[in-house]
């Protein structure tokens, strides 16, 4: 490890596309170059990448892959294609919107040029991305605004640099809460099965000199019951209409508690992950990933052999549980279903995309 | 696995103390044979054998252990010697009660006997370990009367026969449940960092040919909110005199879900784990382990270099979040220290110790 050295899990090259390959963190550093949309779907789906806006990211440069080789390819038919390979890439993993919302996004560039697209989709890619993080910048100051100094906070899963365009949702606000000196201590909740705390998140405030504890997830509670956290900040996959979160199993569990010790609960998410087409959090698919996740670990079998497991990898978080809602726009205290209804979701001026 | 195949975690041979060493299950089931006290304190501290009852039962053996030695070898000296191991033995682990509860009973022996106790003392552990047995079989049918038919329960960490002298508390209790057709499904938390609950309960299920589904420990919330359990049952490391509950960490933060979702918490304790002289969980000294445990995982490291971690793995649950206190006695309905200090702590007629 060798301090605050950058690191890119997401870019664009002119071979394709490269990502860091976070199932091998914080191990190996190793980088993945894909130059066809097929091979970032499974890279999706495999959690090469994972994170919510990494994922729309990832797979708005997957669009412009499939156009480049299609259209060199395939000149009569690049079209249908290309809209094949959308298709496919939304269906790479069910329950984050940030996939969704990218995807549209690109269509509509795809739409609008009856032509060679694929310079006009790269640039709305790299739209996307750099929006996305001058978003967490903004979404940073404004989380970092509303904790006290001295607080101590804890986190979940993995919000930063790795699972975004950059600088992170929730880990963005604890970087920023940090640099203000406003932190007394930063947890991170190990995050079963995938330890995307234990692996991702200390690896990125390691690298940023940020002090970090880690809990196994079943520790929360008692940390918030000896006084030792005053927030809990986490991401979103998705908000719904009335201000339900979808987000990484056990970020309801750990907003049940927080309520229960008046910790505060903020949740972090750009525009991109608010769903005003969902009415609740009843609606999600919850993605259920493999049962070996949880009866495997690091390939050697842990549980007994005929155990069954039950592995859904987002829960729901009723509004009711959260106190601050921070986008890019805006922050929402104690989000519901007409508060989120007046809200402007368009991104505020000086944002790259429009 | 071999289906229903007995198996005793802790047994006394004409050899000395033979326990089966619960760090390599569920892979391998191998046994240690121990025959000096230094060593079986060793085995506590290093979790060969764990669970409040199970230690307690240990440490009594390892007593007839120490008095047979020192008497052959300083025929002089032995009662001083005997005397030092008892302390040592106490100190192995702190946070479970039924240690020291042991080691009292062991020590009134060995007073009461001015020459050769190790009859006496071998007598002594026998019964413990035999009355434990039927207060298991007891707290099963008292707990299992409790749930309704039908019923989804969770339960944590391991609380077996490997945990115990045999049966089980809580899994005692789910036992005796599933035996009289009662559940509709056994869920376990996987229990970190140590996975008990994956590794030990699951073993014994699939021994037991009990169906078992395991969880993340963070799912247990979302667990609740989908309707899929009606009780979490645990077992206790000590029950304080106002009746807070100390045991395995992740408890408390069961109990607060449970709350939450009307989810009845059943905590199952033999009377060796009530203390009386604590008055409440305030108090109690909860046991730190290495951070080790959470960095790393089979041996490898998991967590970025440079991560530091908090371990406590014990944690308090306030009496007030305790629906049911199920011991070999009767059952507490919604425990406190009235209603704690007029129960009868006494073992019911019929067991073998007095």
């Amino acid at each position: 490890m060798s301090g605050k050295r950058e690191f890119q899990a997401i870019e664009w090259c002119a071979d394709g596309l490269r990502l860091l390959d976070q199932r091998r963190l914080p191990q190996a550093e190793d980088y993945l170059l894909l130059d066809e949309a097929g091979a970032v779907a499974s890279a999706i789906r495999d959690l090469v990448v994972r994170g919510a806006p990494a994922i729309g990211i990832t797979a708005a440069y997957a669009v412009v892959l499939s156009a480049r080789a299609h259209l060199a390819a395939h000149p009569g038919d690049w079209r249908r294609r290309v809209q094949a390979d959308i298709t496919m890439l939304g269906a790479a993993r069910p329950t984050a919107v940030n996939l969704a919302w990218a995807l549209a996004r690109m269509q509509q560039i795809l739409e609008a040029h009856a032509e060679d697209p694929v310079a006009a989709l790269l640039a709305a890619a790299q739209d996307i991305h750099a929006a996305d993080i001058t978003a967490n910048r903004r979404m940073g100051e404004l989380g970092a605004a509303l904790i006290e100094p001295g607080a101590g906070v804890l986190t979940y899963c993995n919000t930063g640099t790795l699972a975004t365009g950059g600088y992170g949702t929730a880990l963005g606000v604890i970087r920023s809460a940090w640099a203000a000196g406003r932190l007394a201590a930063v947890y991170a909740g190990e995050t079963r099965p995938w330890l995307q705390g234990a692996r991702l998140t200390a690896w990125e405030l390691v690298r940023d000199g940020i002090p970090v504890t880690l809990i196994t997830d079943n520790a929360a509670a008692f940390l918030m019951q000896r006084g030792r956290v005053q927030w809990v900040i986490t991401g979103a996959d998705r908000v719904a209409a009335n201000g339900d979160v979808i987000n990484k199993i056990g970020t309801y569990q750990l907003a049940v508690a927080a309520r229960h010790h008046a910790v505060k609960m903020m949740v972090v998410a750009p525009l991109s992950t608010l769903d005003p087409d969902m009415p609740d959090g009843g609606q999600v698919v919850i993605e259920e990933r493999p049962v070996e996740e949880i009866l495997h670990l690091a390939g050697q079998p842990v549980a007994a052999r005929g155990a069954g497991a039950w592995n859904p990898v987002f829960d729901v978080t009723p509004a009711g549980l959260v106190d601050y809602l921070v986008t890019e726009a805006g922050v929402i205290e104690a989000p519901d279903r007409e508060k989120l209804a007046n809200f402007d979701l368009r991104q505020p001026p000086g944002y790259n995309s429009d």
